[in-house]
């Protein structure tokens, strides 16, 4: 089965300079758990989901209005292509510590986002529950956008809040 | 297969006065997606979940550390017994939209937790698509601790911040 037939196409977008707040909005009042994150010029860059405001936004210890999407985003936008087999894309998604990705035609034309549940019904009971296992076990890694070679990671003071994000690559050391 | 032979005894608890801080910070730093919670006495009131976090803590537009964990739990606490058939256990999830709860014995001692990932690997392709899909389609239902008849719904205010939380039984109207 080509993920192509099975991709939702009921998402919903959000701007990138939107706050935390707005995105929690759109989702429950559209009981969506994740939106497509845009820039100004309506492109892709990223996704949101319950868990990237668990992992980066709750230990800011700061408002839900305070905090950008664009700070907690996803990014670069995780996709595969419509063409693609639901096994390979599973394994992807179990391999990068996520539960949603976009799909892209060969056009590079958005055809919409699939989620592990919408997978579920196309594999065996085996694949899934790896895939569920996996998802969790791994920790999506946030490219550095400055040096595109190390991962940023959390800055922690004493009260154990997060100040920042430091890209891990020595060299860099890009903050955000 | 009994529920109570595939239970995960490597949970942790969390007091329900500690805040909501303090409970990502205990859930990051040990890999757990959700924490059951005790009172004072040590008796088990309540889980917390990233959803329960996502619903009831994000649009309170308060940093993370002046919300109790009691506020945001789920309460009182989703369980079931360690006869009970993984199948059951997985409609009662899905029937109920948790993605996890509590599993006694028949003399009320917790053996662990139990989650729709547990539950997968014994379930057939269909079932588990069910359960995945279900879950997330309904709402858990917040009880009144007061009148025990109404579920607790929260009340926003103009710019969609959640202000308080009201009993819907309006004979009853506790607030909290």
């Amino acid at each position: 089965m080509k993920v192509g037939n099975i991709v939702q196409k009921n998402f919903k977008t959000i701007d990138q300079n939107a706050t935390v707040f707005d995105a929690v909005k759109m989702m429950n009042e559209n009981g969506l758990y994740g939106l497509l994150v845009t820039n100004g010029d309506n492109h892709y860059v990223g996704i949101i989901s319950e868990r990237s405001i668990i992992n980066r936004f709750v230990l800011r210890n700061v408002p839900a209005s305070e905090v950008l999407v664009k700070s907690v985003m996803r990014t670069p936008l995780p996709r595969v292509m419509g063409d693609d087999d639901v096994k390979d894309v599973a394994s992807f998604l179990a391999n990068s510590g996520l539960s949603r990705c976009a799909v892209f035609d060969r056009n590079d034309k958005l055809l919409g986002i699939i989620t592990i549940t919408d997978l579920s019904r196309h594999l065996s009971v085996q694949s899934v529950s790896e895939v569920l296992l996996s998802h969790r076990s791994r920790k999506f890694k946030f490219r550095c956008p400055v040096c595109m070679v190390g991962t940023m990671e959390p800055v922690y003071n004493a009260k154990g809040e997060i100040t920042v994000f430091k890209c891990n690559n020595e060299s860099c050391g890009h903050m955000e």
